[in-house]
């Protein structure tokens, strides 16, 4: 047994791991993988850290959006500032669920109010505010720091990972920036290992000399299929090794290994109403592509002897 | 005197190195710079390697519409596939001289058939067909493999950063994974360490299995304040480093450093008839620019003992 995988009880998800690792990393084998090969790319939003009951990015959203209001009163009247300012979760979860019914105006108006929020600010500045929101707020039902969020058998994982000289990126359909600022002291991740979506990004030059800004405008939504796009745009491989719990991962995790390497992809399923969540809306197919393929599916209440520290 | 930078003559742009690197790596120091922050981009063609008497991967993209029309005899009456088929430079070249007239025309069809060269192409393919270029084909005037058109100060150059712990980066105008292709043999730098251009990739899954393949459209048009941008979405920091030779590596250079860290901005300059080209077209914005801003000017001719191996 590995003492690195502390966490994880001994089992089918633990096994897949060890063996897999085993094979690629057995010289003159045939599943030997070069360690310049031995990329592996890690979902953040559910795989990582926990997700629920709402995406700890939105709560950071909306405390922006929230601040404004407070500094301009004429926000107040206007959606999604309102809600933000009058903490009308309402109206926040309504937006979502009209969105599920195929009713887009709400979750328009919301998307609207994000891209604004932070229109204007430097990615440096962006950066030092996702930082200090991640590193002093709080969860907002679990009772504990951002920090702690994370799932430690997931953190032992990168660790493990690296050890046997894979490099490990965080893909992620969360915002890119936000991620970077936390995800050395959680992850033990760098900055540019991080992979996720971006609102645009905008050259300027003043008497402060020149920075890069954002705009009011999306850019890329790290999701689905742009997440395989995404991965080769900045890794230039394929990974052989991936983990995800939402449906938006399975083309990251179908572009795991390919033609001529073995792949290991992970689906984290969320059962565990006591220590954690348990759902699987919005991994209904992933949960079926992974049985229909064998995919590794990580049951949290069996497979972790540990949900958070 | 570093033995590291042996293709490079004592003077001040030798100096102007060794001294900054001194500076960031000196604990206690005003301006250290800890390991993590010591990012350094460095620019590609005219930069690390030769870009006359044309870009190295337009010969690429050349023999591939020349290929197209040797299969498609429809296309050898259609240009810009007429003129690859017929080795015709006086219409490539035209193409490019009536761009700087203001005229387009041509410069639009050929830019249609460099996008058409390799859509549906998938970006594993790609490489491949990029190093195969790029290992066996030589350069048509200088009369040597395309491996040994880099330039060896510049190679020593980042090695010697690495030995003082930056990490480097690739950041050029040209194509990324054409780059990509012989980066970590000619430059010792991995794929996930070159930032470019790209036309946009596309994920698809097919009886093959899942893959990313390029479309017949732009995406990232990596020059100019670009630049910088790509930089900060790719390595999440400012570099301290940067070296270019081209106008549309301004912002890069502005970008370095910036409010908090300390900055060295390297101009190469291509002054050196004799032992490589002399022009200072497309780079006279970036030499005024260098001279106002006492940004250090790296003569080919003077700091240099070997241009080419």
């Amino acid at each position: 047994m590995d003492a690195e995988l502390g966490s994880w009880r001994d089992g089918r998800a633990r096994s897949a791991i060890t063996d897999f690792v085993r094979r690629v990393t057995t010289e003159g084998g045939a599943d030997y993988v070069d360690p310049a090969e031995r990329v592996a790319v890690v979902d953040n939003d559910g795989t990582l850290w926990t997700e629920k009951p709402m995406q700890i990015e939105i709560g950071f959203i909306l405390q922006r959006l929230a601040a404004m209001a407070e500094q301009a009163p004429d926000l107040r009247e206007r959606q999604p500032w309102k809600a933000a300012y009058m903490h009308d979760y309402d109206w926040l979860g309504g937006a979502i669920t009209q969105h599920y019914r195929g009713d887009d105006a709400d979750l328009t108006v919301l998307m609207g109010g994000f891209l604004r929020a932070f229109a204007g600010m430097s990615a440096e500045d962006y950066l030092a505010a996702s930082g200090e929101y991640l590193r002093h707020g709080s969860h907002p039902t679990l009772g504990r720091g951002f920090g702690q969020c994370a799932y430690p058998p997931m953190v032992e994982l990168l660790r493990y990972l690296e050890a046997h000289d894979f490099t490990v990126y965080i893909a992620s359909g969360g915002d890119r920036d936000f991620i970077r600022a936390i995800s050395d002291e959680v992850y033990g991740i760098p900055a540019e290992r991080v992979i996720g979506s971006s609102n645009a990004l905008e050259y300027q030059e003043d008497e402060r000399g020149a920075s890069v800004v954002y705009r009011a405008r999306p850019d890329v939504f790290d999701d689905g299929p742009v997440k395989a796009v995404r991965i080769w745009s900045r890794v230039g491989r394929r990974p052989i090794l991936s983990a995800g719990n939402a449906n938006g991962d399975i083309p990251m995790l179908e572009f795991t290994g390919g033609p001529s390497l073995p792949a290991l992809r992970l689906v984290v399923l969320h059962d565990d109403e006591e220590r954690e969540f348990a759902y699987t809306d919005g991994a209904e197919e992933l949960l079926e592509r992974a049985e229909r393929g064998g995919w590794t599916v990580v049951s949290v209440r069996d497979d972790w002897t540990t949900v958070f520290r």
